[in-house]
């Protein structure tokens, strides 16, 4: 059973900012399980709102580039009308892979936020280390582990069930 | 002045495939110079057929992940309705960024062709190689340096105008 994130509280956001909004992305991430997507989500926060959110939406669009963090960017550019996503933080369930990475150092966002980490393809500490590479144009602050519990649960119950339908 | 690419040519294309297609990626790249964006243009090949074209859409569309390749992308796997460019070929006139290296792992294609190096973001052979990484779990065919000076030229003619407008 995967538990659905508790609603906004007020006191827990003055506390955990991160946490609230973490919440939020793994209201996202429980959205594409939902819909048989693999189950990541993403908000992404300028001043303290929420200005894009989004959950993988691969299978659904017949799109290789439509990962949680793409949508959520594209949105965010788009609430702002400027590419440039400096002062706003991407919360996001899993760490980003190589693509989602990239493009947050082309957006010059300020700071990311996960929950799991991803041995296979993590590029922001497993694999590679895009995002603090002094050799691009742009490095973002990065804080792992937020409610990684929660965010990875949700990816091994995603799995355990595709394993037990015979789809990998 | 920046030279148009010289229209299709049957006897051309049978000879060199690359360059034909490259071609078609650099007139997409004109196409960008003339919105005043930075000038990449792409194509991706299905069987011989041009499933997807695109070029560099950043400042028009306000988004920072509207890089030619990822446009090209979207398209051609709309246009196949499947994520899954396996067997396909990307033609791109400057070396992937990391994003649009990602991208292409992600869409499984088979092969990517590029023009001009790109030193200071380049993701396929210049900063990373991001595409032929035993640990991530795709990899693909590159080949570099097609029609890279022309493809180079463009984007040194629009660098030299921005640098001689004061906008850098």
């Amino acid at each position: 059973m995967i538990d659905h994130p508790r609603p906004r509280d007020e006191a827990d956001f003055d506390l955990q900012p991160d946490h609230h909004f973490m919440r939020l992305a793994l209201q996202q991430a429980v959205a594409a399980f939902e819909q048989d997507e693999v189950p990541v989500g993403a908000v992404i926060v300028h001043e303290g709102r929420v200005i894009g959110a989004a959950h993988n939406q691969r299978e659904t669009l017949s799109d290789p580039t439509a990962h949680a963090e793409m949508l959520a960017i594209t949105q965010a550019a788009e609430a702002r009308s400027d590419w440039r996503l400096n002062g706003c933080t991407l919360y996001v369930t899993l760490e980003p892979c190589p693509m989602c990475a990239g493009a947050l150092v082309n957006s010059r966002i300020d700071r990311v936020v996960y929950g799991a980490l991803d041995p296979k393809a993590g590029a922001v500490h497993s694999l590679f280390t895009i995002g603090s590479d002094p050799r691009l144009n742009h490095r973002f602050a990065i804080t792992p582990g937020v409610m990684q519990a929660d965010c990875g649960a949700i990816l091994t119950e995603f799995f355990r069930i595709k394993r037990s339908m015979g789809k990998k």
